[in-house]
This record gives structure tokens, sequence and C-alpha cells, in this order.
């Protein structure tokens, strides 16, 4: 049966979306290889099958998805006997906080910094679109957002406090193996590396540099594998 | 067998410490009722027997159990027939980060706001010591703090989206029934209300005071029970 994930394409055949990585990292922690299938931000009706607009768009035989939380329930859900992205339904609960912790917490400081390098690295044919859209959201240019970059990084410092925390505790954010958690935290610097040529991390950022390099090894390399610069080698 | 719970006792016989209430409501989670110890922050010898300066510490007949996250861990690991406050690995793992997300954020955010008035909820005997330490962590006095109410307030605003947005999906932080994460974030709100007479939240932050309400009924109103401002009633 067919196994498609619909996700964001960029520029230079980048793959950065973090929702996407999410779906991406939470598929291979189940041993599925799924076909790719590539959506620009201007190409909405690829997935206008799926009933909405956004990717990650899971598509498994008869079986349409979207969102990545959906997804991830929908794996562990329907591949019962394949590792667990959870742990548990305690486990499922506090994920899902995380993962609000993510989109509001960890993302929106990232952001700030990220956005106008996404914006050269977004596809030709999505730039207008990408200034647009980023610019209502900012209320400024991408250019006036990006000399503030200095002042964004020092607001991202506190908000890894948790992060550094946890892995000097254990080496995964999950524990002794990584599971849905870690893919959650771990999409944000998959997404800065492959829009940033600047490293997010400080070069003392010890336990999260190891963290993130064990993560990139994962599945053969998956994250390593795409188009992203070499600031987290 | 002897379950007492050593907790920090402040003026007025409250009991704000965010720590001691995560152990409180562990406690009463699992079904069990400890005699309560009382110790200032002056009183550290008090819990000298347990190898360590801090409250809460837990003596279970022969067992001593200090920091608030080994106690959860111990009454999960000794007391596994009693409802769960995990529910499974996944669950401990994930809400350990929650754990270090109230630590460094949650309870960043909201010290900022509160220390002027814990000052004047410690014990009198204790109100020397609040300010000596308090006054060096924050590097200036807590009245120049005090002044800067609105600004925290506005910054502890972002802090609180995931809450809300978890809270817009389900009854409670774990679910359809609260368990640690609850406690982990309620222990919060439980210090706020324990110590300054204005509520925190706004008026209209409704999905949060439904929840927090909800929080206070639990275990026979344990929560409800302490000296405390009815700011959250």
């Amino acid at each position: 049966m067919a196994l498609e994930l619909y996700e964001r394409l960029c520029a230079d055949d980048r793959r950065p979306s973090p929702y996407c990585w999410r779906a991406r990292l939470a598929l291979a922690h189940k041993g599925l290889k799924p076909d790719y299938r590539t959506v620009k931000f201007t190409e909405a009706d690829r997935v206008a099958f799926s009933g909405q607009s956004k990717v990650p768009v899971l598509v498994d035989g008869e079986a349409v998805i979207s969102d990545s939380w959906n997804i991830a329930c929908y794996l562990e859900d329907h591949y019962p006997d394949a590792p667990s992205l959870f742990d548990g339904s305690g486990g499922r609960a506090m994920a899902r906080f995380v993962n609000l912790w993510v989109d509001h917490g960890l993302q929106k400081a990232l952001s700030s910094i990220l956005a106008p390098y996404a914006l050269a690295a977004a596809h030709p044919d999505d730039r207008t679109y990408y200034r647009q859209t980023r610019e209502a959201r900012y209320g400024e240019s991408l250019e006036a957002l990006a000399t503030k970059r200095a002042v964004f990084l020092e607001a991202l410092n506190p908000v890894l406090e948790p992060l550094r925390q946890r892995l000097n505790e254990s080496p995964f954010f999950c524990g002794e193996r990584p599971a849905y958690g870690d893919y959650l935290i771990f999409a944000e610097f998959q997404w800065a590396r492959s829009v940033c040529d600047q490293d997010i991390l400080a070069a003392e950022e010890s336990a999260l540099r190891v963290w993130r390099s064990c993560m990139l090894d994962l599945f053969d390399g998956l994250a390593r594998s795409v188009t992203a610069y070499d600031t987290a080698a």
C-alpha cells in the first residue's frame, strides 16, 4: 500500500519544515519509509485532498492524516508493534504539552532569528508569499528583523535552559533512547540548520551539541541526508 | 509506620512552597496522608537528617527522600497499586522535562511577580533571610522589583500560552484526569494564592481559571484547606 508524506519543498531541494521533520522522524521511529511528495507554500492545492491546506500530510493506503500531532498519534495507534513514540498514555499526554511548548515557546524564540534566513531558503516561487505573510506576522520587514538577531539570540538563551538541564540528566529528552519528545525538539534545530548558515547554538552548549549530533546520526543519518548547512556537523 | 512530610512554614501558618505542594499532591494522588512537619527557612537543621537542607523531605518508615522529583518517583515506585502519577515510562520522562520547564520557565516568570509579596508572607523569623537571599538573586531591592509588576505580568502572558492551548483540548494537562504534570503546574498557582492578594490570572483566562478551580477541589479541597488569599476562589 502507498505510504506517502507530503512535505514542504524549499530552494535547492531543502526540506526545512519542523512540522514535517516531526513526521519524518516519527515514521523512521516506526521503521516506515514513505515516499516523499513535495509541496511549495504556493501549491496548497496539492494537499487539498486532505481537506486542509498545510503540510505534513500522511497518506497510508486509504488513510489521509494531516497535522504532525495527528500523524504521530495515528502511527502510534496503527503500528503498535513497532517501537513506541510515547511509551504509554502519560507519555502521550505530556508529549502533547511539550508539543505546545515547542510551538509557542521554542519555535517562537527561534522564528524571530530564522525568518530572515528562511526567506533566502524559500523556493524562488514562494519568496513573495513568504515575505508577505511573515512581514505581516512580525509587523516589520524581514531585513529590519535581521538587524535584531543579537537581541533574539539573547532571548533564546533562557528558553534553552530546561533543555540543558534535562540533557545533564539523560542522553535524550525521553531518557536513554529517543522518542517523540526528542523529535519535537530536534525538528526545530533541523529547521535551523536547513535554512541558516550560522549556528544558533553557542560553542559552549556542549550537552545540546552532543544530543543534536546523536539526533543527526539516527536512522542511518536521516536528518544529515538532506540539503542543509553543516553548522551542526 | 511513620509517614511525614517536612514542608516550609510561613506567616499565619501559610504553606506556600510550590516544591512542597508537588509532594503534597503526589501523596494525595497515591491516597497517602502524611503528618506535616514544618520548617522555617532558618531552620534547615530540622531536615539535616536527610543529608541536605531543603524541603520537601518525605519520611516513610525507614526511607528518607528529599527533592520533590525524587519524592514523586519514590511514591510511583513504592506504591504501584495506587493510581499512577506518570502513567508509564514515557510519562515519567516527559513529566521530568515539564518539571524543568516549570522550574526554569513558569516559576522564573512568576517569581519576579511574587517575591515582593512572599516577603510579607514569610515567617517573621525568616524575613531578614528571605530579603537578603532574594535581593542577592535579583540584584535589587524587593521594593524596586515590586514597581515592575506590570512588566513582569506582561512577560508572564506568553509563558502561559502552552497552558491555555492544552486546556482547550482536555480538562487537565495530563488528559481526562489530573496526574503529576498537573501538580507540577498547579503548585505554582498555589504558591501565588498563598502569598499574593492579587490574582496573577486576568479575568479573561477562562480555561486556566476553570482548571485551577478543579485543582483546588481535588482530594476534598486539600489546596483550599490552607491559609491563602481567595483570589482563585
